[in-house]
């Protein structure tokens, strides 16, 4: 069985009762160098992926014996969204052979920071999804709330100002969520194409003038 | 300080350990029966609501000092989503009052179990939202993947037949998710005006013929 486990946004108070007791019972875990170091893990029961996950992953369960082994493979966030389910459906993995283990989002814990109601909100991932960049720049245009994973922040902005929409325009960007160098601020997106930004963020537009 | 805390779909599991840090730290914990249940709480600490919700929180928020006591207020599944967030700035609450913890949602869960990935959804709650029928038709007579919080799920359906849904479309009917009684089951709409379901239900049409 392979469970895919949601860690949460990454520090280590948002892992949940159930995603402790799953690796505390695999027989392997594989994951992220900063995913494992949110357990106690024996150095022999865990695999530390690199960045070409999709290569390793498919080696990994080619190898195990995937019915008779408890593997537990983490996942950022929440495993269903923007997250490893997909990737492991598309590598071929049965979904009978699947339990998934949901975790907090970073849509989540964005939300909570800026006390906002997601429900309210269209939510667009970028993130290797650059069709959606298109989708994203329908709904700025119609000043609709948006709570979107870029892809490359700035070059995602770039488009949307080249494609009509007012460099003034604010938006937040909230960046490395529940880590120590945590960071939230309103930016004009003029402003965004001057900085540069953590690869973990999350922006929202509020549908309003901030 | 106000501690908004998401509990999760039910099931002690998937609470998060700061969700249980902040109930042990706070000074007033309040919430359902069913939500302080998953808890270790002091009697003398805690407040059981009941259906009068809006009214019990005006009445506890005015008598207690917020600024120098710690209140938890146990929020089901994500405080953010279709949650006590949204209700306590409505009854007035202070931003700078409340910190969110989030939880994991039953759509989340719902997904989990499916093993479908939200981001590809549309998300609808009409859990007191009824003027939300019409967006949902809509996403049906498109054929678009939604994931929807009923409100009185026979009433729901039977509008959506009257306004021209086939009958025969399946949905997935997922109720009581995480607890003992769990039950999924795929559905067609006919067949849900005949049946009685379960408080907590959650819907999800995938956009196919299933
Ligand atoms: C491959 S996606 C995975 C999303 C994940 N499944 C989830 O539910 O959050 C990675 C993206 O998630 C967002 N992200 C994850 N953790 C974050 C954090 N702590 N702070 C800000 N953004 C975060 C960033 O946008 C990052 O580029
Ligand atoms: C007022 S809304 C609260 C939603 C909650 N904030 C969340 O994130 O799930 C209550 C609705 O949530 C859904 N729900 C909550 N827990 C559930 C569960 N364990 N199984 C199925 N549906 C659930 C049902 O649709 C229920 O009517």
């Amino acid at each position: 069985m392979i469970y895919i486990v949601g860690i949460g946004p990454g520090d280590r108070e948002f892992l949940t009762l159930k995603a402790l007791k799953i690796v505390e019972n695999a027989d392997l875990i594989v994951g992220s160098k900063r995913a494992l170091e949110l357990f106690n893990i024996d150095k022999n029961k865990k695999i530390t992926l690199s960045k070409n996950l999709i290569e390793e992953l498919k080696n990994i369960l080619k190898n195990e014996n995937i019915k008779n082994k408890k593997i537990a493979i983490l996942s950022t966030g929440d495993p269903c969204f923007s997250g490893l389910l997909k990737t492991l459906l598309k590598i071929g993995v049965s979904e009978k052979d699947i339990e998934v283990i949901p975790g907090i989002s970073s849509v989540q814990i964005a939300a909570a920071r800026l006390k906002i109601s997601w429900e309210d909100y269209n939510i667009i991932t970028l993130h290797g999804k650059e069709e959606n960049l298109k989708n994203l720049l329908n709904l700025l245009k119609k000043k609709e709330k948006v709570i979107f994973l870029p892809n490359d922040l700035k070059k995602d902005v770039k488009y949307l100002i080249e494609n009509g929409i007012d460099p003034n325009t604010k938006i937040w960007v909230l960046e490395n969520i529940t880590y120590p160098n945590e960071k939230i601020s309103l930016k004009s997106l003029k402003d965004i194409t001057k900085e540069n930004f953590s690869y973990l963020t999350v922006c929202i537009y509020r549908g309003e003038d901030d």
